[in-house]
């Protein structure tokens, strides 16, 4: 079997690498990382070897190029049949599959007032923009994955849709942003597998600042 | 079997319902069709009746709901089995995967400068904004997919990549914008499908304006 390869950016702001390399993780699936550093020269001058969008996460697989961090999850799970797949009830099926896609294209007052930034002291932030509607929208979107799966993952079991709202769990828990009781737990749960706080801690061991991805008082 | 039903935006605008419709059409899956016309009272109305996201395009499949455009295809190659899939080579299908999500999040300023208006007479549309950028990457895209494949729809076989890309196809002829020979080759073939006909023939006869989604001169 080729050699697996994930290029990230950095551990404490790269979310959608977070994503992807945390679904690799917790199926025991074992790879090379590459980190690139964010707003770099090295990142401009290396990335296009792996991703031809140019952007991070991207997996090589042999020949096989992937980049964006849903194609990299779907193609491991297509590739590696052990691994976590979509949950077989058809209506935690249908809803797992719409909240991930949900994700990858939406929250966008979340994304952008509220980056990931593993290494920072949580602390209650204001709220700003659009992001009660995000908060709202989660809130219902969880709920919902939690009472049709039975917990205590979003999908019943530990898989995909968790992995792919771990960057969302970080911030809640980061900026101290006021979600309900249940997601709280939930959220304290994503952060203590063995896998977040590996993470983490690299994430702490890291030295670069990407302003645009600091908080703006 | 329980009954599909897919939900839709105005035929002439909801790039993201035609992508869902499209795949359904092509995979010869019969389903009950839904409009609800965007900017109405009307849809606000009914609209979370199938889309807990209050977005086009939905599909209910007896208790099943999934939203989005990717999501529906997912659900629906998963549960109708000779439904067309990914491509089977690794190589096409990790490049397929990533287009597909690539246009999922991306080709902001193709989306925002020039909206889907499949009745609108083709006239030849200055560039704006960062289209250049979102086009020169199209045509890099296209081509790996093409040659990778070996055509003549982008993964091969006709399937999902192309019912995902049809909006940009349309666009692409509507405001006459600047691809090469082969990607307009690949443009007309779309457009000549029976169900992109069907769409454009209903399309023009819709009433309904949503200036936000006309060409502004």
């Amino acid at each position: 079997m080729a050699e697996l390869t994930l290029v990230i950016g950095n551990k404490n702001y790269s979310s959608w690498s977070l994503r992807a390399w945390l679904y690799l993780k917790i199926n025991d699936i074992s790879f090379d990382e590459v980190r690139l550093p964010l707003d770099t020269v090295q990142f401009q001058q290396e990335i296009y070897t792996y991703s031809p969008s140019g952007k991070v996460p991207a997996l090589s697989h042999g020949k096989v190029r992937v980049w964006d961090s849903f194609a990299i999850i779907a193609y491991i799970y297509r590739t590696f049949p052990d691994s976590a797949n979509w949950p077989k009830d058809p209506v935690v099926q249908g809803l797992a599959i719409s909240a991930v896609m949900e994700m990858h294209s939406g929250f966008m007052a979340l994304r952008q007032h509220y980056p990931m930034n593993c290494r920072k002291t949580p602390f209650k932030a204001p709220l700003r923009g659009n992001v009660e509607r995000d908060l709202n929208r989660l809130e219902s979107l969880w709920t919902m994955l939690l009472d049709a799966s039975g917990g205590p993952w979003l999908g019943g079991e530990l898989g995909i849709v968790d992995a792919y709202f771990a960057p969302v769990a970080m911030r809640i828990h980061t900026y101290q942003l006021p979600v309900s009781e249940p997601l709280q737990r939930y959220v304290q749960q994503v952060l203590q597998l063995p896998a977040m706080q590996e993470w983490i801690a690299s994430a702490k061991q890291e030295t670069e600042v990407v302003n645009a991805d600091e908080w703006q008082d």
